[in-house]
């Protein structure tokens, strides 16, 4: 297992108020990282014996913002390589004790690498499926060593509690290995494989483009700080950036945040809407778009107050009666998930400075959970 | 498709104050209805060509409280039946068009049959998957006629926009499938079958003893009812009644709730956790309870207010530092979940009575959504 690398990240402010503003702004760099140790050139770069070809499921596991990372790679893994997931928190999943396929993969996600739940999950699973690896960003955790292969997410340290770079950077582990398993199951010929490289290749620099948010966002901070409940709606793969958006604002501003797939809003959680209740919609200008777009135009009926997350295109053809909108870059392919990840983390940074909770060490929760 | 018997079930509120009460009422006479059905002394009875021997995989899709119908049935499935099943809502499955195995089934759950994701998943699902099976409330509907078997559910006419015995009458029918499932693939033999099914048959006198929880219900109200959020905890098959709880508060009296697997509650959303916010803990004394009662202490050291709901021997273990407890038969064997759900429907209709809202109309909700 390799060693995590906390190069030029070091562990001070730098300048910064908190450590979780410094976490969110080293991003670009830190996937720069992240790309550069696993992908040269057109070619992927991970250990021989990773190979998808016969791989017939994969088995995601975490607990928190790393379990959401998996959620996000399962549209991955299913839309590009064709190949089926499963997606749990890994409480649920040790003690269910699923039946697993013997040529199956198991992937725990964990930043510490010593989540206990998580490295129970892995001790059940590798009983039962071909391959099991760890994407932990400490090199030396119990995850890294029972694992048949660890891959670091050279996110550096994370000091916040609440995770920001540590999750982007597992999301761009996760999107390689997607890539790797389409092009090893021949769902993607060389030439796509190359295009889908370049997209996630050009996710740092559009990262910067989502960092240019954060005054927008601050500035929406001194609404989001007045709800008592703030809903986040998403189709697709954004469905889980939703997640995590409502769960890096529950735990820095305490405020009761909830995220659902935008098609799940009609059948009970709509009956929470009032002019109250701010609903914050990721609708990137894609297949999904007029879907999530209706879904808003129903909470706008029941004069909900919407925050629009979309592309240039998005905003134009959807924005009308929001009451705000961000614009995020429209590049970045498939991979876009991570770009909304930054607006999700900056929302619950400034809110929570608005609020004047303590942003680093959030009330109740700890870095690392060792315990169940 | 046979057409559902209306029969005892009239359609006025037969001195009830609001069909919602009436329908949780009824429920012990219509599971009642569903063993009469399909089960004949210790042998089930179902369609000649349901044999699950050869089937690899199960598939799951609802919307709402019949999706976490289909999240309870995931783990019997599992755990009776060593049978792998995936569950998702079905807005989202409609467009991730996952791989499915050919040999695998495909069960929806909709109490109208008209749910309009939850058809355009089947149709999408009959494409790829050798059987679909359509679990609908109302045998002349569109799921019904459109998969290749139909079981009705027998629940009668359901008129409350929230859903209570058409809930309860799906997790019978499934109970059913995952024991059909568990004796096909030579997981239970006859003699464990037929004490699976003796469980299922106490349900009925089971559920009136739920029943009687109504008026323990009633006095909590006046506390849950002041609350601006409310959470709630479970594990396993619990875990997804508690997502019932949630969704049934939510959706009759706008208390934003929110269900959450006990072992989650740590990597975020503690973080909600005060005095103000009641936690509703589903824990029968099983193999899961001191995980459960772990959670729940870390909840009271944070100084949140506890609802317990467990069996005599869980209360007496658990009971204390917590608020308030309501006392569940210990019976039904791992069909515990459908006993747990009465009060989860009796603490959201009488905090809607409380607070004045239009328990059988709730506000923004629709009893059939036939549009996305």
């Amino acid at each position: 297992a390799a060693r995590i690398d906390i190069g030029a990240t070091s562990i001070d402010k730098a300048g910064y108020r908190h450590f979780m503003a410094k976490e969110i702004a080293e991003q670009p760099v830190v996937i720069g990282d992240v790309l550069n140790h696993y992908v040269k050139g057109d070619r992927i770069v991970l250990p021989d014996t990773m190979d998808f070809a016969d791989v017939d499921r994969i088995s995601l596991v975490g607990c928190g913002t790393a379990h959401l990372a998996g959620h996000v790679a399962k549209y991955w893994f299913e839309q590009l390589a064709g190949l089926p997931c499963d997606i749990d928190v890994a409480s649920e999943f040790r003690y269910r004790e699923p039946p697993l396929s013997a040529t199956s993969w198991f992937i725990s996600i964990s930043q510490s690498g010593e989540t206990a739940d998580t490295l129970a999950a892995l001790h059940y699973a590798r009983t039962q499926v071909s391959r099991t690896i760890g994407l932990v960003n400490v090199g030396t955790s119990a995850i890294a060593r029972d694992s048949d292969i660890a891959l670091p997410t050279l996110a550096g340290i994370e000091v916040s509690v609440a995770s920001s770079k540590a999750f982007t950077c597992q999301l761009t582990v996760l999107a390689i290995l997607a890539l790797k398993a389409a092009h090893d199951r021949k769902r993607l010929s060389d030439a796509e494989l190359a295009r889908h490289l370049d997209d996630l290749r050009s996710i740092p620099a559009l990262l910067q483009q989502s960092l240019g948010l954060s005054d927008e966002c601050q500035a929406l901070s001194e609404w989001l700080a007045q709800a008592q409940d703030v809903l986040y709606l998403g189709r697709g793969a954004l469905f889980p950036v939703a997640l995590e958006g409502a769960l890096k604002l529950k735990e820095l501003s305490y405020i009761h945040a909830e995220g659902y797939a935008s098609g799940e809003l009609k059948h009970g959680p709509i009956a929470l809407i009032d002019r109250d209740v701010p609903v914050v919609v990721l609708a990137p200008h894609d297949h999904l778009f007029e879907k999530t777009i209706s879904n808003m135009q129903e909470v706008m009926a029941r004069h909900g107050q919407i925050l629009l997350l979309s592309d240039a295109k998005g905003i134009e053809a959807g924005g009308e009666g929001t009451r705000a909108s961000l614009q995020l870059p429209s590049g970045g392919g498939v991979f876009q998930p991570i770009l909304y990840a930054v607006p999700m983390q900056y929302l619950a940074y400034h809110t929570a400075v608005a609020k004047g909770t303590d942003v680093d060490q959030p009330r109740n929760l700890a870095k690392s959970v060792t315990v169940e």
